[in-house]
């Protein structure tokens, strides 16, 4: 917090352009969180990590969402809440209007997407249910600014289907690679481009995938160098690290 | 053990054509096993099976191999040590002259490799540290049998260099595929092809491999329908049951 | 694709025997997959593997299913979905009248059954509760072709059920052995044949059971040679493995 | 200590019939242990559990044993110490003279065998490999004053061999039964037999049997009731199980 | 079967004695199993194994376990179910009109208990929450002629607890000891008797307990010899395993 | 119990001050435990441990628990029944109308907290999602007279949060810091303090946080020595020895 | 590539048909690999993936080592042996004199290090065990052509040497973060940086740090996003991944 | 680093009391850490936790370590390094001659152990193989200013040898309990005392302990509540921990 950013805002108080309670929160806020009741909410994340700090709805009580969204748009252009239900976005909706809701991502989103900046990030997937995973991926990475193309079912057991993209596969700028069962489509994908390949293991599969290990430990072994791996059926970490990364030196 | 059979050795003792000592080690074997002091070697596993009791050298005392070899053969037109090191083959030779070592499969053979019949076998590798066990696999086909054609170092992380073999794969009869790491290339080779194709994960591998679980977990997961999975590292159970696959309904 | 199936298709149109959309399909096919919105429907599998593109239901969205069969059967005599429940079924059935559901094996299957060819594949299990993974098994085979027949609680804790069908066991072309628990019987039934075993493991049994891990484990370490495992609780695999050995160099 | 046993030792002293450093270590011993410098001897365990301490040596300091061996033998008339190499016997063989190896059990004796009573127990082995375990059991067994039988080397993979001991089999008191690789023989002869069977994994066989944990796994999901599990390669705990198990009730 | 029991039965179906159906039922049982559609029940067990074959009831149809426990008593005096829910209780109940419920052990018995013969088996628990596991084996000993006594809630936190029933432990002929969490109780008990110690782990405790692996693991490395391990949750192998110790020489 | 205890309690039946019932309870209470049908309280506990028998109330019978609570506060000033849920609530408010519920915590309390001695306990959680273990601990600290501290969702990713609080962490007597995916918190602290860390790892997180194994072996592993473990979620255990801890040496 | 094919390509150059450029394409794409005896090296993966095929020595045997790196240098202007014993060297050195050992990293190098460009890559460690891991990330990504700082020996044990630091790393490009025994560094670095953060798990520490599985799963749950994981151990990999990241976008 | 202290050792340079080589390294361990080519050394830690920088010998190069304690010990009165060999020793040794070596510890310490205050910390060991890391703890201790006191060998299969050491036991301020196998010493101890019990699980044990997992797992669910788990073999930290613990409130 700058001394000029702290006159400012006490000066503001003075001619009344803003009340004592917002003058409050706009202190804390210049601290570096918002101390709440039952959360600190990271104000300063997006000008440390470049990206605001986001809802991960799973296991937080539904009442306390709306109310933890609330308070990170007073300090944010862009508010995510992932993993949200249906129900806890109508609960959104109730207190924040504006909400909008990304269905197959399970994502919520306040404010305006960044603005649209490097290559494109190409999403692919090795079956149908492998999607939602993807879709979190995906709809991260447009709403952090990138362009985003999508290839589904390309699994590497009817490989010409994969082969029938390949040239859309190398002349992507980052790859989200998402498989479950076995995990072996970012091995074959990380052999074919110069670019990196973010692998993301999903929990989809028969007994022995032990609830997306098989693919995750597929994935860090994977023969092919350069391969980021990312934790089981996390799409919204890999959509910001392809964002990152496709944005670089730019 | 027929009464004819029975008949026969008593009538050879009678006109001391055996020794009696021979006849009592005859008709052991016709009861289905040698029982030796440390072991009861199963003689009648070629006739049941189709294939005759096979010595695994590892965790034997290097001593008693030499011994059960010697019987196993007055049974057997074919018998095998696995897993033999050179000590354990000096061992041998010294007892069976025409013992033969198969050094890179790690295979001791007696006698006269079977009649070769069926269609080929083909080996695969994804990598170069595969090959022991792809050898033990191809080594086993042999003496059993079978045509056997290896193509070692084909992994997935270079595609083209398995694209430049697919007619050879798509014209074999039964696949062996060795691989450690990711274990990616049986599930891309079973997306390939009609026939049966065998994955063996090896123990090679970085860190989170650990020891051959990750390629094993793979291949169990695979996504191609069709794909048999044996032990870690056994590549004498691949081979095995490749060669019963090709010699199927002959 | 030949030049000759694309010129076929084109002066069908010419002649409007078949609709442009129709046209659309069929060489969306002829490139080897039809590219839906949400998935990519391998329809050269057949050609290539021998056996068409499966639906595996679970973790799909139960709407999407009926869509699927119904584009996948234009370019197959036979189609499957495996692990369908009663509803999926129900959905399935308006849009397909002509669908089986195989109960107890969880299977639709839509189109003829292909010719039988090959010998007997004989499905055993351990015990009753494994029996709905055996059905998927024998469901798959006959649907391929083959003749099928079932001994099921042959497990090994009672000997004299399974010596009591030895020369059943002795005579089938291939086996599929499928138990839970302890994952014994593959092990003893290796033991008395000459022909395949394919192991299937289950998710059936006490705490120490872990899901099947310990009846997975216990198939890969089988004592007898020429035993080949599949994914724990995958009679669909298994099945199919089994028709491919059974209908070999035929 | 009772008063009298207390008393005596005094008298004696008194009398000088015995030193006081002699004393002391039968008074130490009354209390039911010998508190030396790095260990508590359990003197009082024969009287409680039926078996005196043991002295496992693996990961103890070699020059300790011969002493520890030594103090326990003035408390009890047979003194055991298991896991012992060459090395460590050649050392208590010069302290202590009438110390006997058993080599293949690699067990350190010294005092008389208990009287034989009870039944027989049999030991068996799916292996030779398995061999060293077994015989750390019989061993254990016969100096605890049992009679003991052994039959190796009759796994499932070749029926035929345990079938034809089955007599032996089900006359025995008592069954310990050691495997390695898939565990698969107690199940088998759990479900012959009315009697115990102690089943005792190994730590023998290919990759995924991860040194013991499939057998034991197997053992532990038997589906023959009435199967005691011991942990991996302890065939001195299968030993000290029988022994108490056959001379139950007489 | 014996020539004897075949002409005893024919001789009653001439006589008309009993009918041809009852007959052919009969027959089937001497055989050694009732070879139903979905089962093959084991009536030669109690024979061979002194107990019959038990009805597990988890994972089966609930419908088939009245039909499976019909036949079942027909050749055998007492018919046990295990895991038995209330529900399948009442389904039995129509059927079986002298069918008892033992509810906290989840045991349906039909038929007389043997008598009883041999010592006290006692049934120990660390805590409350074991005692359905400990039901389950307590029951199973009484059904199987076993005077039973139980001391609940002895647990090692509160040794004194333990302490003041030391008499009562160490009279006992066999001890049945029940434990989750840390799975102590066995180890602290192993140290105090004679007699044999059945250890069943419970799948009860915080997150690191794992379902029972915990206490699995602490009981089979108990540091007291001759402590028997079953599966987790495995009352129901406990009780058979005690019962066949307590009437051991008898 | 010594003389004096009870001889005091025989004089108070003579003078029928008390009832026999209640002689009876308090003579069993003095021998250190309540010997119920189906449980053993420990009443010496309080005396022993320093804090009485805790009732957990997760998988007993609901309806046990009123009674366990009821006999336990006849013995000790301060009861507490944790993982209760609002239903056990108001079972138990029925018979017990003082008890209070400690929502957050899932704690019923019967009594008076222990007087407050020692520093100040500060508990601090990673995420908004670990406080309700975090409130278990911080409950039970209270109720055993410790002055507790809270600063929720501090954890890595916002370094800046936990600099703001450095002066408060250091200056805390004992601290608990609870913390799920990577729990890499409490290895922060550790190097921050002279004071003993308590780390408690909870289940929350992504795939492969496998139900807390991940954070519970960051926290086994950390690089910061003088931290200690509890098990996955046990806010009770880190509450009790926070509180022994903090009230060492007074 | 066949004699005809080579000679058809000349001849249209020579014609003209097709440009000097294009005809280079050509060969290189019927090439792209050259087939040894027992390897394939893929001579095409620089063109396809950015970098040559690399030699990881160890399972190999030595001897082919000097023959594997002599063949790809032919094909590439910079040619890496990973994993290299200074054994290996001295073998390597003697076939090709130009051969650089870059002792800490193990890394054997031939040939000019690619131009540098794009920012810095920042390579820290928790520890001082750490450094060999390091060490290979670092030197990899100077022979791909980046500029490399280190700052070793700043795990979060003592944050103040890593706030000391911290400019430097907010400054650099990507940052390569190597971890063994809790892991926990990447997650407090990833909450400091706008850039990427490979996280390396090593596979140093006590007991439960299980090989390094302890830091893998700590990272895989890191609560920072943006953190790509690579495999235990795996320098290599983190270094390839950093410099395609560090040079995206040029 | 205050002003005062700066200007201080700026007067002695300006003074030639000391030279600038040595105002350097004055300069950097104000600023809390001495920046070595391959350490940063942290010279603030026993300021900031009360304990200086331990060396971990283990995985480091012998060379080195000599080095970095002659660094560590100009900022501090007590220096230590664990895992210590005779052959590190002897290296430190040559370059500092006052270290001594505490053999059965593995520590090397230089300088005066702290002023002895507080209770007694009690060291218990279960068996004597867990006594190489009871004696670090108890060393640690000693050096940190505690009195210890050890019994050794007392684990719970002899459970009078612990019961005769009660009052001992009862007594102690803070209570170490090493052990292996089983690990069931620290809940039985845990429920005799008052104070803190800090379990250090050992990787003692037969096959299925899996290197101390067993003990680890038993020690995290103690049903006894107040126990703190510190990892395996991990005696310096439970050292550590129990000093802190010990010196509280002084």
């Amino acid at each position: 917090m700058t001394e000029a950013e702290l006159r400012k805002i006490l000066e503001r108080v003075q001619c009344k352009q803003i009340s004592v309670g917002d003058a409050v929160k706009q202190l804390q806020a210049l601290a570096g969180f918002l101390d709440l009741d039952f959360a600190k909410l990271d104000t300063d994340r997006e000008h440390r990590c470049g990206l605001p700090e986001i809802i991960f709805c799973e296991g937080k009580d539904p009442k306390h969402i709306p109310q933890l969204l609330d308070q990170l748009r007073t300090n944010a252009s862009l508010v995510l809440a992932t993993r949200a239900t249906p129900e806890v976005f109508s609960l959104v909706k109730r207190v924040i209007p504006s909400a909008i809701y990304h269905e197959p991502a399970r994502i919520i989103s306040i404010g305006e997407p960044k603005k649209t900046q490097g290559g494109t990030v190409l999403v692919l997937t090795a079956g149908t249910s492998d999607i939602p995973v993807a879709e979190e991926a995906a709809v991260t990475c447009e709403l952090m600014g990138n362009e985003v193309m999508r290839e589904y079912d390309v699994g590497v057991a009817g490989l010409h289907r994969l082969l029938a993209k390949i040239e859309k596969i190398q002349s992507a700028n980052v790859l989200i690679v998402v498989a479950g069962m076995d995990g072996a489509l970012p091995s074959v994908i990380g052999g074919l481009v110069k670019k990196t390949v973010i692998a993301v293991p999903t929990s989809r599969g028969y007994g022995a995938s032990f609830q997306g290990l098989s693919a995750l430990l597929t994935m860090l072994n994977s023969c092919a160098p350069g391969v980021a791996v990312v934790n089981i059926d996390n799409g919204f970490g890999a959509g910001v690290l392809a964002s990152r990364i496709n944005q670089m030196n730019l």
